[in-house]
């Protein structure tokens, strides 16, 4: 009854099964995403398109019937970039914010969600399972409890009170690995091969970043912004990037927008990343691009640090972002926890509470922002309500 | 540069200044609003609303610039209805959820602080004030900060953690009335006719409703609902009540719509109330529609108990809620702590989590749903992440 699309190595071109990415790559130690052929988006609509990864649900890996909980449209809102000392004088070109906490659990995760919750239902999995300590396990919690399956949600000891009570109140089995992340990656690898659970995130290493038919829903992000900007062109687009699917899946949309002539041009986009005061500690990409040579970056690592924005940062680049990177000549910017809690403070100072990893993104986007004439877009990928009370 | 329109009382058509309602019908123990004229939505492109109040700024009483986050556009999720004991039967109608927690800070107040804030600025306010212990405060906290204007919020003890922590991220000044509701209202009055600050919540009592300029920020939910189901006839409406703005601003917006010819039919709008254990204790809409007689009606007055919905509910029925439940025949229903919890169970186990007071439209509106063929939209008016760890 439903055919998946095969999924392909992004970077080695071989196909692939499972959700584990490209071993062939993985065995030369870099972790590549294996994903579905590109949408052919000619002849869609944009000015009609009503937002959310079921706005085109041709775009999208997964022929079974929607699971949604009305993901998506969030509001894209111009930001004041006033100097802060006078002698800076007025940002010249605009900053934008993709506000994402509007999603219903909160955070950019549901777009995902609603996609690889919709695959899993799809191939008749009764289970879901997600390895999370933020907003992807509420979001795999919500999405299950709306398809009406199962869902255990592998965190540590480190999720946010808030966030804890969100995924125990959606109804989801929350099980506490307190071991490295190796060993919660191998609780999740068994319980995919022996009882037959459906990944929502991923559990290899090197991660080749999340679930591919899940990440295919990121790309209505940039459906939503060419539909938005409706014709003006977007110069830059930041997102904060951990394991860079949101990067990933943007730069996705964006391809698929510009090979059906639906925008003329392609935006840079940006990774940003939470660093630990140490220099590039925890900012993979951004200590990736600083190689001259393709090879080295692919196989970059850095010492994994916690920092304000992430519990624990990842050590390698996912090869999907460097990729998304590279097509548009783009770059990668760390900022360590000071610099974060200062566009924290500006944000708030405009009516905005943001996660400290949102608030990355558009501190970065600020800085772009300054060139005269630049349009720049930051997606400010989570609220920070669950934090507050915590 | 601003000409305001004139506010009347919606009840004895007097002209009147200022926000603490009608003087006239005060005198008569009863609190009415006073509003500006209806909008001409003629040949309104209801297809091409992007949704908010300022999708339609023509409908607003408002002349200066927008303050804007981006709220509004709120998606409307059909949910389940299926039967709880076998015997019971599926629901016969459809029950729709619209879900104003995915407003900018997480409540469909940003659509009335949204208007409000841009009032008081068009006014030339330096402070805007409001005096709540829920999310009026935020989203007025917000507003204010997004404007670049004071806000100062008169809260009482029992305002939770997170609306607090929130409030106080945004910058807003939050002075703790420990006092009565009366002892509050003096202190805004004193704060409204002493300083010129700006009222963005009622001060007076009998309550006549918010400030009328925010409240037209709400017309928006009903444009959205006739632009989402085009065409479709909405036969019920249920709004959770306790001042009425909401329900007030949703009757007036279908009733601009009808008369614009944009819709076919206005829907019957049902008050939904918390109450106490005590039968009809804190939900003075529901008392008043016992009584027969409409002039009884207008002068109901309950004994105030604390419920799971809100700290203190009102004593009597705002008469802007009782003018839009006579205009459509609606009614109002009261519900106890043990049913909206059940409510908020039900609305978990499909993904969504929302505050006590939201739960209590759609448990009414399930209920509603029974009939067949009918279309229920419950207004789900917040979301319930900010109480979870508190
Ligand atoms: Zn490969
Ligand atoms: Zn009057």
């Amino acid at each position: 009854m439903t055919s998946r699309p095969p999924l392909h190595c992004l970077r080695c071109a071989r196909a692939a099964e499972g959700f584990a990415g490209c071993r062939t790559c993985a065995a030369e130690g870099i972790g590549v995403n294996t994903m579905p052929p590109l949408a052919d988006l000619a002849g869609a609509d944009l000015a009609g398109y009503p937002g959310g990864p079921w706005g085109l649900p041709t775009a999208l890996p997964v022929s079974g019937p929607p699971v949604t909980l009305g993901e998506g449209n969030t509001p894209c809102i111009r930001l004041r970039t006033g100097p802060e000392r006078p002698q800076d004088g007025a940002s010249a070109g605009e900053l934008w914010l993709k506000y994402e906490g509007g999603n219903p659990t909160g955070s950019h995760k549901d777009r995902a969600m609603a996609v690889g919750v919709a695959a899993a239902v799809t191939a008749g999995a009764g289970t879901v399972v997600a390895a999370s300590s933020g907003n992807a396990g509420a979001a795999a919690a919500a999405y299950a409890a709306r398809a009406g399956v199962r869902c255990v949600v592998f965190t540590n000891e480190k999720v946010p009170a808030g966030l804890r009570a969100q995924i125990d109140a959606l109804g989801a089995e929350r099980r506490v690995h307190p071991g490295s992340t190796a060993a919660r990656n191998a609780a999740m690898a068994e319980a995919v091969e022996e009882h037959h659970w459906y990944p929502l995130t991923s559990y290899s290493s090197p991660s080749p970043g999340g679930n591919p038919y899940a990440n295919e829903g990121y790309k209505s992000v940039a459906y939503e912004l060419a539909r938005d900007f409706a014709g003006r062109r977007i110069d830059v687009v930041v997102v904060p990037t951990s394991r860079a699917d949101l990067l990933a899946g943007i730069g996705r949309g964006f391809r698929e927008l510009a090979a059906a002539g639906l925008i003329a041009h392609e935006p840079r986009l940006v990774a940003a990343e939470p660093s630990a005061a140490e220099p590039s500690a925890a900012a993979p990409f951004t200590a990736a691009l600083r190689c001259p040579d393709r090879a080295d970056q692919e196989r970059t690592r850095v010492a994994a640090r916690p920092t304000v924005a992430f519990s624990l940062g990842e050590e390698r680049p996912c090869w999907q972002g460097l990729d998304a990177l590279w097509r548009t000549a783009g770059t990668a910017v760390a900022l360590d926890d000071e610099a974060i809690g200062a566009e924290r403070r500006r944000l708030a100072a405009q009516g905005l509470i943001l996660e400290p990893s949102s608030a990355v993104g558009s501190a970065v986007a600020r800085d772009l922002a300054r060139t005269p004439g630049t349009l720049v877009v930051a997606i400010g990928t989570a609220t920070g309500l669950k934090g507050l009370a915590g």
